[in-house]
């Protein structure tokens, strides 16, 4: 067991209309203005942002209100929501979506206690010391971003996924309302149970100190979101299944998975966000490309950890049976598992390989990952 | 899945060494004078009171000391240590020991900021409003007091073993080092063992409402408990199932075995309660007792939970075999099965019957727990 320090101070409001308690829960950490930051205008439509905006007015609270994240969201758009709160002076952020939109909220809530450009936090340039308090609102369950305090943006310009950090970046509270995922399309439930695995296989196949307690754990959450994600596919209004499938999310990257765990690392995410910064796939799809590959390319370094994926999730009895059966199943709930399924070109792999190459040196992975291996790993997901 | 709030700020600190960062702690939350809350003098002897009161001094943070908290702590030692408090007008606590330190310095820390009695807490009385930071460094993994914001405490006029808690009173930073651990006696390692079972069976065998993800999180502490105490009982200084033991403990009771749980109650808890209350029978010892009586009161209330509990924890096919491999299995590791064992005469039981309802009513519990059928499943245990 490595030493550790657990620290996890996001209050979770999980369950039916807890959205509609959004202004107590902001006014209870005495903010009294908000940014509303959201990402497609169907929240309008759908009733959501008259939720949340009605439960603010009941609470006094102030409120501008910026759409248009996207998916993969962008440093742009990060850049000119800091410029909205800096100019309003508001005092916190309430992201409604998932976690594109809390991750903006994220970098933005640093950016408005920053000086400088929001993007030196993600090249290392400037630490995150302060940020004003956010709130979120998921609408996805995926990314976990509810309940950690990182962040994913894009910058268009070099064409860099790149993530920030930082203890004051937790969401103060974080409403999960099951109902609220009632509405996620098919392809992006498969790209979340692909993202919620890709969280617990970057470290189940690479921590060298790995206690039972954590790897059954990371077992358990993989195994609800297999038994969730079947039932959802039939039944998407499930709640049940919804829930739990949103429990195992926020659970796969919200600090427990990683206790005791040491020499780990994020090997398929480094490719993914290379990927997903050059041609803007879909986070979880890059995933479902990336992992099966990486999997057999490091599957003779861990033999047993191997065995015991394949026999715990699949009853198989041997690493190449379980690396086909999971490829099988991300097959099977709609995921790409090719680069042509992804809408990839084969020549994609040397500019993939490169940008991730320079992702690797920022996490100081280089020695790790060089672009040559990476190379590689693409190569057995082309085809 | 049942709608649930969850929210533990508290900060763990896990690994090898790390009271000696205990003055480091206090002052990241501003606490510049505290108490040193203690049990036996044994931590003068071995260097832990040393090393805890070196890191205090090299901080700068003054402190008075006070030891002699029991197993089963008494409130005239809360009142003696408030009075303490409040005439050196000290900023916080550091409790050093087990669950017994951890909790008194709750009712303590809530003390200090209320005027009346500290009683008033626990017999509903009074709510605590407000409570000075509290630190804990533990030397016995058991009650999961240093991740949980309860703390119980015996009223020796009364005979009452009642219990306070509010979100003031989780603890700022708690130190896990397992190390400090590794002198547990067997008899104690295995009323911790009890403890933890006991925590999470109260929930596992009441809750109308459970989450499959939740069961099996209980099944894996569990299971770590029992493949850990194996260990340490045939090598007390196998640092990872210290470890992993300690671990189990926290995760058992500090709120994540409650996610999406409805109609739950805490039954062998309550019946324990008044034992220790009036014949001072050490926490895990007790619940040794009253857990396989109770398990076969209310078994064919929920027979399918009852035989999985047997199937997946012993590989038993059905709820009696299942309880008879764990009262063996409490019998093996040292813990009393009978009232006998545990030093109790068969006349106990009406006291303890009457003392339990005492509890149960101010738990809102009567209706479920009348007096007669506490006694009767005292009576279970008694031979």
């Amino acid at each position: 067991m490595q030493d550790f320090t657990f620290f996890n101070p996001t209050r979770i409001e999980f369950g039916k209309g807890k959205e509609a308690n959004i202004g107590q829960y902001a006014k209870d950490f005495g903010v009294g203005s908000v940014l509303v930051l959201y990402g497609s205008e169907r929240i309008k439509k759908d009733g959501l942002y008259g939720r949340v905006t009605a439960s603010l007015d009941e609470q006094g609270i102030s409120y501008s209100a910026l759409g248009g994240v996207i998916s993969n969201p962008v440093i742009s758009k990060v850049r000119e929501a800091v410029k909205v709160v800096k100019e309003n002076n508001l005092q916190g952020i309430v992201a409604v979506g998932g976690g594109s939109v809390a991750d903006s909220a994220k970098a933005i809530a640093a950016g408005a206690k920053y000086d400088g450009d929001v993007w030196d936090f993600f090249i290392g340039k400037a630490v995150v010391e302060d940020a004003i308090p956010v709130f979120t609102i998921m609408t996805l369950a995926a990314t976990g971003s509810e309940m950690n305090p990182y962040g994913v943006v894009t910058n268009e310009e070099t064409q860099q996924k790149y993530n920030l950090g930082g203890p004051s970046l937790f969401p103060k509270v974080s409403v999960i309302n099951p109902e609220l995922m009632a509405t996620v399309t098919p392809d992006y439930l498969a790209y979340s149970a692909v993202d919620i695995f890709a969280h617990c296989l970057d470290l189940y196949f690479t921590a060298k100190v790995f206690p039972e307690f954590t790897a059954a754990l990371i077992e358990n959450i993989l195994e609800t979101v297999m038994r969730t994600t079947s039932v959802l596919m039939k039944n998407p209004a499930d709640y049940d299944a919804r829930a739990e499938f949103a429990w195992a999310s926020t659970m796969a990257l919200n600090g427990n998975t990683f206790v005791g765990v040491a020499d780990n690392s994020f090997d398929t995410h480094i490719i993914e966000h290379a990927m997903g910064g050059l041609y803007n796939v879909p986070h979880g799809a890059g995933l479902a490309v990336v992992l099966p590959a990486w999997m057999k390319s490091i599957k003779d370094q861990m033999p047993e950890r191997f065995e015991r994926f394949a026999e715990k999730m699949f009853g198989e009895s041997d690493a190449d049976a379980g690396i086909a059966k999971l490829t099988e199943w991300f097959s099977a709930i709609g995921a790409p598992v090719t680069f042509a399924q992804a809408g990839l070109a084969a020549d994609a792999v040397d500019p993939i390989a490169e940008n991730a190459f320079g992702i690797a040196k920022l996490w100081g992975m280089d020695q790790l990952y060089p672009q040559q291996r990476i190379a590689e790993i693409l190569k057995l997901a082309v085809k």
